[in-house]
């Protein structure tokens, strides 16, 4: 007996529970890993090694079979045939007859052997393009559909906070607004194509002490539902997600994997989720042996599975027989059982699960069209930025007949791959296995478009360690070229394995080894040199955008995939004008960190603290080799707090060039009943411009994107005087405005959290 | 008309307000700063100053007088003189004849010319003494009230959370126990000779954002109740403190002083406090101006005057006309300017100032009496962390003929001084003023201490800067000794001006300027050398402990006063033996920050984070020029949650010299409903053994000291074991036991939250 509320399912899947024992039930609420081995490619795998045989596992069946394509090299078409033969006999030969959900990671794409490898998160966030996003999810879904998969751990929901954490390539933009859209428009391709998505982490997992991994988050309430909150709501209330994970870390003592309030509470009762919770892998074991909240794995299946967990991942610890004898000596009521039962159930029927006969597995598997190499290709070209041009960029042709093309990270495929990439995540760990598809480096790529170019390559130093002794062949190089581009940034890898990703968390943000010494005797040689970051977090390279080090031009790619490589050389040569902006603040040190460009008054340099703060280039910021001026930001004078408004601007394209704008609009509630940040990114569009063109783009900003938390928690819309600006940044109010929002306070409602998420889709754009 | 409860007062008390005008009424609520001008003792105070006429401002009385004898180098007769005539003219020509309150900063020991300088209340946490800090208060208190004044801006009970912060030398230590005892035997001593203690700063000021001085503090509830506010609760219980100072943080986005709950309803309705609360000098005005939640100063002032903040400090910038205006158009019920007079006027007649006929000030004082002296001695000598040793501590004075005495503190008397010190705080902006003490810099003191050897001295290089010209001579003088001792670290000033104290946070940890160079080099002769860091923060100096670079000894002192270089140079010589502990964890770097040594397991290194951030030396450690050994740790096998219990272990001193040991006893609480700490000191004292003596100490531990707050809020003892154990710090489980809470889980009491302040005092020692 128990009071809680079961969810509304089917007759048929409400007949299909009802048959179920005990041991069937729980198998549901499983996944196994059937290749996990020693690799580390989830936290502390090692130690979590499951030792419960598959036949074992699964005689009652299985609820997901995990990561089939994506712990180890192996080639999909025949892998698919295995898949099949195991979905065939699980239909067939247990009792219930219920095939297994299979997921699987898709962040920077699908993560199996030879599928097209899509540039990280991070990028997506530079491109402030979410249509594209979406396309690039769609084609994600249609890779993993083929093969059989059901449910994708993606996207990463996670609000940048600190850039010291490993895992910030996973992440989007340290805006919720920006993370928000994206990431909505990539749940809306990935499930638009039949696969679930799934939200992670819900919540607050960005926002650890020190940017330490799975460290304790220090926040209250109002930063939980203004910041860390408001994606999740975005793409559960307006994409429709149908899975969310939750987040390993504890906010302020709780861990989330026990907060019935974060997981029950503001996700279902609150945003009306009726999908699927499922476990970051290995999170509920960890209730037991790192958060210490369980004594043993019976008690953290218990307080999971209260909490609203549905689904232990990556494979069994604590939802089987821990869970089995916590329900049988009567420590936790079956009914917390049959609820997330039901929820995996229905899940299974709503992905056709139930009736799939699994007669034809696929022959043929191409998962890296020409489709997708397109797609790859155009997302990297829009999500590279260019921090600092002294008009060396782009290359002359007629003077720059020899280049030198120098750094670690110049020649290297894997340079351009994310944490996630199955390229840096798997194949990391199987040097002998190639890598499956085409991933020209940055060299090649230059070779192929600087045809007339002698290019002379030579790394100079590696990404990490002191080993200095390449460093005078590289100055050597650069004296004997015309220009030199210098490649620089991250190796991304996971648990110490690489500079970044996850576990790879860093004590300082310069840039590792001694790739900043590297561009330094390069500059030095005075031959004009282009810098390009190819890196998973944003380093503190002041140094190199003003003083004397600093090269003629600084590039910031944000691990651009696949077809990186090509995309930054179509920008060096000038084919694309970069059209990225930075989608998190470029830092000033570690020791200035956490910061944020959402900051009240005194969240920012003041003259109270000797410690600046301030970033060394703001959010927002990038250049291109045309010019855009923003003139006439026009408002309503006043509007409702329950209303939109409608704001517009004028762009011009003032430089000789043709090129795109991200049109940022941000806004400034001046004086509130709480602390509000000096500036807040309320619409953004990607404008493109021929030289001299100009037009005019409209927002429409819902008054609900000014919402913020009481002090009693409710969100709500204050009246009052709004400042808006369009400029180049965050810190550009190069044209300005202000207005008043009218009426009562507004409390927003379910509607106007919905509209949220759609007004970025709402700018519009017409020529003058 | 309000249903706000007003203060029981006397009769007189209640008469007296009945008879006020509200001018009158509002102008007890404010302070007037005689002496302001452009000088910066106070965060913008440049800005702040106020234009009103002291006549004006006094025409209807006035609250309080802001730093008399504080600001400026006054002499404390003149002066005196001075306040007396104030006071009489106040009682005799205003209406209703009120003196003001006269308060004045005594961080340090009382703000003022000539009065003695103890050591900084960092150095107070290394000393594990309250009773020593107890007859210090008494002391400072003392020379108060002899001037007239009778308040008392000290002690700051802000725990510890991040060493960037500036202000961490006003702070006593990392553990809000250690924090708490230390804290309250002040307030103890201050209060025992009539001045009334400020607890400051009510709360979370120093868990700001990267350290940043008033940036916002990312914190939940739980953090606050079980970190933050139980030295204030532990000072208010249990000190009786009579005087509150409000945090200038936001904790959450919400300003403390707009926060009703934490300023009226945990600190009166839980804690029944019925004191006074004070805001933080300009920090109404800043609810305006830098906190931007009020639209004006009259906003600013109904926020502050409802949340149950009484009195505007320094002077009155929005409890003036701003408040009378918002009163007279209805925006505030004058009910709460009633609320808080009624207080101010209570407090007033509490400190015998209604009575008071100011008829005789004194004509002699002494504020640097050879008991002031004594104290700043002896607490200066228990304070001296010695962290490393190989040895050549204590000197030998046969082998040491010739010292080289190096290092830009070496010759200093202000590297002695903390922020508050009136050297540091006052002097700074007067270089023409003598000190008006005496205090001998270290290499005075070593002269005096170690008379047979030959002392050379050389500075090598400032503390802050890069010159680096001064480094050979200062290298060639220690090649020319038998010994160096190089003495570096900080120069204590505010907003600016200095390494640390107020507004004078960091980006890193390194040693301010070419100190460390400095060091290195003169370890680099060969010659043995002893470091002596006097410095307001920990610094990441792991690189002086171990390695290449590291001196052959190093000593940690946190600004010792004026007796400092006397304390140190008998730790040299050892006419005295080093008992100070780590009061803070010495950090590892400043990008691993925030860290706490009361961290959950995930708070502490992991194989989950490449970003090791465990600290260079613990909380608690501290070596001495003898050994102890701390063996047989006996606890009950269990007691009842609602209990005490008795925990004792044997000590023995297994050197050849007489020592100090601090034993500290540690507990974790391995499994419990939310996350706990992998150590918390739940019990400390000081133990003077004479070499081979043993003594058992025991301690009284009421299981109150294990309790935290549950996920509702509330503060709990849940059953369960319990590990316990002591050490040479907090990461040395030398000797250790397990024993069992049992019974229900018990909510803490008024009476428990008593009983835990005074544990430490219950540390018995019996000789074995």
């Amino acid at each position: 007996m128990s009071d809680i509320g079961l969810p509304l399912v089917s007759e048929r899947v409400r007949s299909l529970h009802a048959q179920m024992t005990l041991d069937e039930k729980i198998a549901q609420l499983v996944g196994y890993w059937v290749d996990q081995g020693d690799e580390l490619v989830a936290p502390m795998a090692g130690e979590m090694v499951t030792s419960t045989r598959y036949e074992d596992a699964t005689a009652h069946g299985i609820g997901h079979l995990t990561r089939v394509y994506g712990t180890r090299p192996v080639d999909p078409v025949e892998r698919a045939e295995w898949l099949w033969t195991e979905q065939r006999r699980l239909r067939e030969q247990t009792r219930l007859g219920i095939p297994a959900i299979v997921h699987e990671e898709c962040l920077t794409g699908l993560a199996a052997w030879k599928a097209a490898t899509f540039p990280t998160p991070l990028a997506w966030g530079a491109s402030f393009d979410p249509a594209l996003v979406e396309e690039m999810g769609r084609l994600i879904g249609d890779s993993m559909r083929e093969l059989g998969i059901h449910q994708g751990l993606a996207p990463v929901l996670d609000v940048i906070r600190d850039p010291r954490w490993g895992r910030v390539d996973e992440c989007i933009a340290e805006d919720p607004y920006v993370v928000g859209t994206i990431g909505t428009a990539y749940v809306r391709g990935l499930q638009d194509a039949g696969i679930h998505a799934t939200l992670k982490h819900f919540v607050g997992y960005s926002a650890s002490q020190a940017g330490r991994n799975h460290a304790p988050v220090h926040a209250g309430g109002r930063e939980l539902a203004d910041v860390l909150l408001p994606p999740f709501e975005m793409a559960v209330r307006d994409g429709g997600a149908r899975s969310i994970m939750n987040s390993y870390a504890e906010i302020d003592g709780v861990p989330v994997a026990t907060s019935e309030e974060l997981l029950t509470g503001i996700l279902r009762e609150r945003w009306g989720f009726d999908g699927v919770v499922v476990a970051d892998y290995f999170s509920v074991a960890f209730l037991h042996t790192m958060h210490a909240v369980a004594e043993d794995l019976g008690a953290a299946a218990a307080l999971a599975l209260r909490a609203g967990i549905d689904v232990e991942l990556p494979t069994g610890d604590a939802f089987t027989a821990p869970l089995a004898d916590a329900v049988r000596e009567g420590r936790l009521d079956e009914s917390f059982v049959d609820r997330a039962v039901l929820r995996v159930l229905a899940q299974k029927e709503d992905l056709g699960l139930l009736d799939e006969r699994f007669d034809e597995p696929p022959t043929e598997i191409d998962l890296d069209t020409r489709a997708h190499r397109e797609v790859a290709r155009r997302l990297a070209a829009e999500s590279v930025v260019l921090l600092s041009n002294d008009g060396t960029l782009p290359l002359d042709p007629a003077a720059h007949a020899r280049i030198a093309v120098i750094g670690p990270n110049a020649d290297s495929p894997e340079a351009l791959m994310g944490c996630y990439s199955f390229v840096n995540h798997v194949l990391a760990h199987h040097p002998e296995v190639p890598l499956g598809l085409e991933i020209p480096s940055l060299v090649d790529a230059l070779r192929a478009e600087l045809t007339d170019a002698a290019i002379d390559v030579a790394a100079g130093c590696d990404v990490t360690g002191d080993d200095a002794s390449g460093i005078p062949a590289a100055v050597a190089a650069a004296r004997a070229a015309e220009v030199a581009v210098v490649v620089v940034g991250d190796r991304a890898g996971l648990f110490g394995r690489g500079t970044v990703g996850e576990g790879n968390d860093v004590d300082d943000l310069e840039l590792p080894g001694l790739q900043r010494r590297l561009v330094e005797e390069v500059v030095s040689t005075g031959v004009p040199t282009v810098m390009v970051v190819l890196s998973g977090r944003p380093y503190s390279i002041g140094w190199a955008l003003d003083g004397p080090a600093a090269p003629s031009a600084v590039l910031q790619a944000f691990f651009p995939g696949e077809e990186g490589g090509v995309a930054i050389s179509e920008i060096v040569s000038g084919r694309t004008a970069p059209s990225g902006r930075l989608p998190v603040s470029l830092p000033r040190s570690a020791g200035a960190q956490p910061y944020t460009y959402l900051h009240p008054i005194l969240g920012g340099p003041s003259e109270i603290t000797s410690a600046d703060s301030s970033p060394a280039l703001p959010f927002g910021f990038g250049l291109t080799y045309t010019t855009f001026e923003h003139t006439r930001l026009a408002a309503p004078s006043e509007s409702a707090t329950s209303a939109h408004f409608t704001v517009s601007v004028e762009v011009h394209n003032t430089g000789g060039r043709a090129g795109v704008d991200v049109v940022q609009l941000y806004a400034r509630d001046p004086y509130a009943s709480v602390t509000r940040p000096v500036a807040q990114l309320v619409g953004y569009a990607r404008v493109a411009l021929e030289p001299g063109e100009r037009t005019v783009v409209q927002f429409d900003v819902p008054s609900a994107r000014l919402a913020f938390a009481d002090r009693r928690g409710t969100r709500i819309v204050e009246p009052g005087d709004i400042e808006l600006w369009v400029g180049a940044s965050c810190d550009d109010q190069e044209t300005r405005s202000t207005m008043r929002l009218t009426g009562p306070v507004h409390e927003v409602t379910a509607a106007d959290a919905r509209a949220v998420s759609v007004a970025v889709a709402a700018a519009v754009q017409s020529s003058l």
